[in-house]
């Protein structure tokens, strides 16, 4: 977590003040319920929920306390205890550290989430927007680096938009993994506190009780979320290589935004460079590399052991930080990407009609060659022109073996653009259902 | 995938016969809906489907043809074409390599996810059983390899049968990740095969039409896939770390059954170790790191390239074999492990009453003692029993600070074990449901 | 480790025979040892070594006996017993399987770093050729897929030359790394075997004595050096991945040799696709991706544990045998590598004299503008050209600002390629060495 | 990076100012090399020098420029050039930003490096204290976690001194790859810049020069770099498992130093935990985790792209900061550990003599009895000792098949301690040196 790839609304729930807030409310409705079950008593709970949310916590008091005893809850619960007063020996009975450590972990995570999902849905909207803008912009589709038969620039985002509907529904479940509180004491056998507590903390917090905790919260629910985020941001990084390869040179199809002012290197003034995508596929590494440490962290020994608390200091703020300014970013490119629709057609255009090549092939079959024949056939007419020798369409029709099977006019029909993009509408309408489809065909009324 | 990890229902997966066997069945869809669509003969369907279902294919004829025309999927057309004769050249009209690969990969991923889910369930059954036999084997807690407080054997079992149910919901997603399927032809825009015919082929299969594929079916899914399959093996590693450290030595709570004429060291006989989850420990750092390969096969160039290829062929077998394979080791672990619930009554009072210092703690506060104070009382008669010097219950009794709070007939109280394990049932009931502890209630009787 | 991604001199070394026939050198060269010593009859050590020698071990019989006894060296002791007869009770005297298996393991190694090297030798070779025949083949430089200025492919050639060269150093290290012999028996403190056993075996093998091994030889080892294997993967891919983009459509500067018979796709027969360097590209990822769990080797409990084991059956021959056949297989890649250097000159002359952009803000500095001036002063020249509005020389000479610190004769003078290519021959004598370049320029005249 | 896991001197490596006092050297430098060759005025070098040294950089100002020009090191220029006044267009002549980038990020990494170095050494001095502090300090060893034969406190000190030495040869190696320097200019040609700037500026910072750059020094020796503080880091993990598994409350034969004030558990008061250790298990985890990204660094694009960029303002402090912490903190635990001789030689006494059950099973091999015979005989009188039934050495003396071979004076012989610590001085003298030994001879007499 580095200010130069963070936003403050993500930043803000890593913050050690926000840490000491969420660590006093789940004293405090812990106190709640304790004293709703006789435990303690009730004016207790009252005051200590009353004083404690008119405290201001001194992180650095915090951590000089910290230094001293070397536990951080510890240090937490005295200085709060200067502001509850006497009553403070009611907050945390029966309670362990990973009680409030881990469901505040927990609480941290579904916040990072929920702004997480928030980004995508942002991401969703721009890929929607610029989809339907390019539903029907051509441009040629590329297997291998290699030019293959036209898609639509509208296409490209289609997929993109299907890859994070996915990562969303992903997001969505590694969420609900990390949704759970534990208040269940020294070995998690509620044997000096009682289920209902957390039963109460839980519900209060909007998270599920924990079945069945240890003195932790079991680490695979973390495994999976951080594992989550890796998946994501590999779908970034794979959007982001697109539009690279997009804005090459040679290609140029499309550009990121490229503002006034801006330089794109301190010693050639000519260049613009897709730096933006370049940074989200170097940040997809980072968040990718994390998700290894997290699963390193399942198998702590016995019913816990604290190895995995260094790995989360660092993990929990860097990758949803990261994860978060990525989106954020991506979002940002795909919104104001520049699209350059006359060069899609150039470059379309760059292989003198051999994109066709399927569907001579095709049509050879259908006229009754063999798959190998017409294979062949295509193949030799195809060679040249690759070389830059020859107009495909021009060697079809010289072509005696080729034209014994397939008239001029029947070759000429098979060089027709619309036979590609004829099921465009038909993914689209996969893609973003029947009803955008509709709105969006009004809109174009 | 290596012999000595793997079992044949997996290994019959990913056989060569077994890859020709769905890549016909593909085919043979394809055509059925192709001429249900009347773009081939339905004769010619038929023809295909019956001879293909009787050929019987030579997979070293196979790799001949493509060493010659280095492309598998033409390499398996040619040898179809041998057993279909003529109507050969309706195979394949209109669709891409990809499309029979990727479709083929799904449907071996889905068939290898069905038995691990089965590996699953029968894990869950043997810690079941477990759990509830050692429902009440009261067994020293221990966070930091420390003794903290009591447990009970079965809250461990419980805890694991927890985990793995939460692995079995995250690989049901993962299963359904990737259990489409894509006949959308050249770079997936169907301009030489109708939809129909994906949508046919994939209910025919039992998956569902990849809503947009490009030439391939996205890779995120794929991601998604292993990175589950590396999550479920940390907690396969968590569970095995646990019966490693309690067949320690000097612990030895539990042993890994020890079959007779088993040699544990060629040069010490007397040694049983825990070689099976000491090697289910190195299985599961294999399946993880094959999470991050996956993760990077995401980001293909444009349409598609081939470089997840070669990954996926190694992590594809190696992933699911070893997984499975891991699974049932560990059931047979868990099913046989040998319990000493003596020794766990051992191990317990070991530290001579230190474990009920909690109790202590709680119980001074209750008398009014500051929870500061408390833990100053508690703690300097723990060190002494923490060095071998003395019983905890006698210093306690003696310290007069103490006693001028608590009776010695309160402090007596406080050492009762039962005080531990009182919600052993409720944890049980959430991870077991009430049901099942009605019915073993019942069995009990 | 997959026949597809498998060369056989390596495989050979993973072969049972072959780890039974290193078992055994181990076996005998020990008990030479013992026998000089006169721990062992020297009558039996010769009758060991002879009979050893010429027997034929039966690997499915061994593998039979390991069903049965569970332990892998007792069995394999076992079948040598029924060769050498009585005497067999002198063999393994005093040592522990794992003083046969590490041995073993480490021979492996060493013999597969060597393989490798010679990889890395014909890979230097194959570099070196094209280097030096296309050291003067000017291409245009890219940074950020974008053009920049002009380099030469010979530069290309040497930049991955230098990386190999690093490459291997780092494998000669890695070699070293693992060159070591233990033969010290149950935990490492040769209680039961004198150490100059351990010195003689290592010096028969080649290898020298691990200084202090405790029941294994430490997994720091070998982490490095399959750590150093992920690195080469890295270099590997670099590479790949340049080729990957110089084959490119628009771009086609370079085209991996395409075969006669050979099919880029079974739909588009008009496709020559960058196949094998997308391979590597594949294959990178997944030796690069078992560096972790060697790494999570390296922990083992106490004197050992042996969850390292499965790991290294598998990463052993996997990570060897993918990274010799990428090595072989880039090798070919280069060797048979398509340039066209008119292509390259072509795009080189795509963006109207852009690449010149640089050395026009140095000339605007030397004549007295400001950095800050220069740089509009070329950047307002340079966007036009950018969006193929005019020829940037053209523009640069009808701009008064400019004109009025450069003529047009010095203008013209700032647009000669051979200013960027003059130090090319620096750069080859620092790569390649002074004395290979005079040789080169012999064999030129 | 996080302070509670940070030392500053290696934080300061990374701060801004450090950077930009950096960048400021190698421009320095670089006009200084200028000056020599006439291609700008000596004046104009001395001045910049003089006035740089003097100036303040303003990071807060920079990072404000930055912002608009999106480009930091044009930010640090025009920062620069308040300070220099009108000279400051000689300043970054013929150079690219990623000269001045790549060169200071290996100035940083050659400084982390050596911090590291330095830590390494006080690790070692630590270790080796102990060592011989405990030479002869007897305790059980363990394989699989089970017991096995003795070994000595000392060895184990002396194997993790043997380790950390080779992982400082690995830092040397890594140090080594990362110290060089390129001043090569926009694509690595040296066409706007003479190399001899490149060789002055590498010797003033001293560095290597770079054989050949491309606009970038080349990410393999990055990738080597953070490759091998991941083996390091595993290597940290093995000494810190070893020490919490020596913690635990049934071994407890060492521990770490448990301060006064410090507090164990907020609920239990009687706990001491190894919590450093588990922190390093943590650290070793994510310092690990960022080899992988640091190895998909390698394959930029062509000549270069950015994406390493994100990946290192982030692995580039992480790793060397985590990992210097880490490497204090162990010589820490070590220095302080507290070892338990008296606990080592209880539980070596645990297994009722096991412990010599190999060297009972050799005595009756030499006394004639197959090696199957006396593993069946050694083992039958093991097995009722491991489940506590009897003593193993009347066991033997009893059993009449022993006995036929070994008289009890023989058997008793064969349970001596000194037996199995003989060579721990062999031992030592290969890990510390004869001179190391000798020394600490005569210091103990």
């Amino acid at each position: 977590m580095i200010p130069r790839y963070s936003r403050p609304e993500m930043v803000a729930i890593w913050e050690p003040d926000t840490k000491f807030r969420i660590w006093f409310e789940i004293e405090a409705h812990a106190c709640e319920a304790l004293a709703e079950l006789g435990v303690i008593p009730k004016e207790a709970a009252k005051n200590i929920r009353e004083r404690g949310d008119k405290a201001v916590f001194d992180v650095a008091k915090i951590d000089e306390i910290e230094r001293e005893v070397k536990h951080d809850v510890i240090a937490f619960l005295t200085h709060l205890a200067e502001f509850i007063g006497e009553d403070s020996r009611f907050v945390h009975q029966g309670m362990t550290s990973s009680d409030v450590l881990d469901t505040c972990f927990n609480v941290q995570l579904v916040r990072a989430a929920d702004i997480m999902l928030k980004d995508i849905d942002e991401l969703l909207a721009a890929i929607k927007r610029r989809a339907f803008e390019h539903k029907d912009t051509v441009s040629i589709g590329r297997s291998h680096g290699i030019h293959a038969e036209p898609v639509t620039f509208g296409l490209k985002m289609a997929e993109a938009y299907a890859e994070f509907t996915r990562c969303r529904e992903r997001l969505v479940n590694a969420r609900k993994e990390v949704a759970t509180c534990a208040i269940s004491g020294a070995v998690g056998t509620f044997a000096n506190i009682d289920p209902r507590v957390e039963e109460h903390v839980a519900k209060a917090l909007g998270l599920e009780p924990e079945p069945v905790s240890t003195q932790v919260i079991p680490r695979d629910r973390h495994a999976m979320y951080f594992a989550t985020l890796g998946v994501i941001a590999s779908s970034i990084e794979r959007v982001a290589t697109e539009i690279r390869h997009l804005q090459r040179t040679e290609v140029l199809e499309a550009e990121e935004f490229f503002s006034e002012g801006q330089k794109g290197s301190s010693a050639m003034p000519h260049k613009r460079n897709p730096v933006l995508t370049e940074n989200l596929t170097g940040l997809a590494r980072l968040v990718r590399g994390m998700a290894l440490p997290a699963m390193e962290n399942v198998a702590l020994w016995h019913e816990r052991d604290i190895s995995h608390s260094s790995v989360e200091r660092m993990i929990g703020p860097d990758a949803t930080v990261t994860l978060d300014f990525a989106l954020a970013r991506l979002t940002g490119v795909i919104d104001k990407l520049l699209v350059y629709p006359e060069q899609m057609q150039k470059n379309l255009d760059r292989l003198g009609g051999l994109v066709h090549s399927q569907r001579v092939l095709l049509a050879l079959t259908q006229k009754g060659a063999s798959r190998e024949d017409a294979y062949r056939l295509v193949q030799r007419n195809a060679m040249p022109v690759w070389r830059g020798e020859g107009n495909f369409l021009e060697l079809l029709k010289a072509d005696k073996d080729v034209s014994a099977k397939l008239s001029d006019a029947e070759l000429e029909d098979l060089f027709d653009l619309g036979y590609h993009t004829k099921h465009v509408d038909t993914i689209f309408a996969r893609v973003f259902g029947k009803e955008a489809m509709a709105k969006q065909g009004k809109a174009a009324e």
